[in-house]
């Protein structure tokens, strides 16, 4: 098992989709190995076979001549090929509210994070891929990095009060999912430990059950999460805040 | 079965969380008689047996000298003593991000319709309520329900950009859970029918998947919804608005 995965300018791994499927991996207890890429490295990478485009996108698992991309395909592949682990996408109903969920930190925790940290994520990059990050983005934005990422703390009260639902469901267990986590917990884990990978913001008060929710979910497959180094302040200039 | 409800004075039923009860029950084919009752009827109806509190709320059911209160536990009620109908709620994950599902419709719908129906649902109600929903309500708003109301077209950008994941959902299929409806849409659609039986406020754009959706949710089950008539514009001042 093969996963590409994006590294940073320090070799740290910052993608939140690519987050979900090592969660996947790690409650299914399948060793992977990984391949890191920068993002101008993965042009040059030619998937092989038919089960994935010519573009190679991350996340992308190669496993036993299969490529598989996109992080809900992965999981489902993974529920699939290795049918003797714990599944985590159930079908019908069960299947739509989960995808609903993804939707969900899609709009809410992804978009909500997004602007805040896009100028960290920049300055953490390998300099040769700051300038297709800075095109791509800015294009998105309208704007530039440093006017989006601007203002960030103005904006902190909104993000926060966003996550009530995800405070309200953690008020009945320890994770999303209930007693154990699951796909829903990943999902959300992989957006903040994206913010928490390239950005030395601090997105939660220390007394949010949000905050000890993260905290746990760092700690789950022997602390996979946590070793992962954290952003750290000193790396940027406050000027660039 | 019998079902307490509340009514307005037009009696019509405009309860958001037994809509959720109604629906479900429709779905799994539950003859159901309903007893109407206003706020000020509440406190005289003392409910039999050790299933339920002293205090009668809305939602509740009377089933076999069974006494079940709240939507959520009704309908693991129904799942249960209906065991040969289909299930509304499995367990484990599913259960726990279905709950997700009705957290996020409470703080997001709930709370993005109430300010913008408040007065509305007040002015519609049987004189007899009035007093103690004003009461209750404005300690709730910290206002008066006239200016918790007021420049509400101000507020639907909002409201209309926070139904975004649900967009996302209904790109793949005709209900939030998919083909066939599920609890989730259930729940949705509670919000959006309190709505309209309660205010003549256009809360979706003609062209929004949203509306689409709702306009399929009224059809289901020969019409039940629809059958609840939609408060008009004529019942109400303009300046009240």
């Amino acid at each position: 098992m093969l996963l590409f995965d994006l590294v940073n300018a320090r070799k740290a791994h910052f993608s939140p989709n690519t987050w979900r499927v090592r969660m996947a991996l790690a409650h299914k207890g399948i060793d992977f190995t990984v391949q890191d890429v920068r993002f101008v490295d993965i042009a040059g990478i030619r998937p092989q076979g038919d089960s994935i485009g010519h573009k190679l996108t991350i996340p992308t698992i190669q496993n036993d001549g299969m490529w598989v991309t996109d992080s809900w395909e992965i999981v489902h592949y993974l529920d699939d090929a290795f049918a003797d682990t714990p599944r985590l996408i159930n079908t019908g109903a069960d299947e739509s509210v989960l995808r609903f969920f993804q939707y969900w930190a899609q709009t809410t925790l992804h978009s909500g994070i997004f602007r805040n940290i896009v100028l960290d994520l920049y300055l953490g990059l390998d300099p040769a891929d700051q300038p297709y990050f800075r095109d791509s983005r800015e294009k998105i934005l309208h704007d530039t990095l440093e006017n989006a990422q601007a203002g960030r703390q103005d904006r902190m009260d909104a993000f926060r009060k966003s996550l009530q639902p995800m405070r309200l469901a953690l008020a009945n267990g320890p994770f999303i999912c209930g007693n154990q986590p699951g796909y829903a917990d990943y999902l959300a884990f992989g957006a903040f430990q994206w913010a928490r990978v390239a950005s030395p913001l601090q997105l939660l008060a220390h007394d949010d059950v949000v905050s000890t929710w993260l905290n746990r979910c760092l700690d789950l497959y022997d602390g996979m999460g946590r070793r992962e180094s954290a952003a750290v302040d000193d790396l940027l200039d406050d000027s660039m805040r």
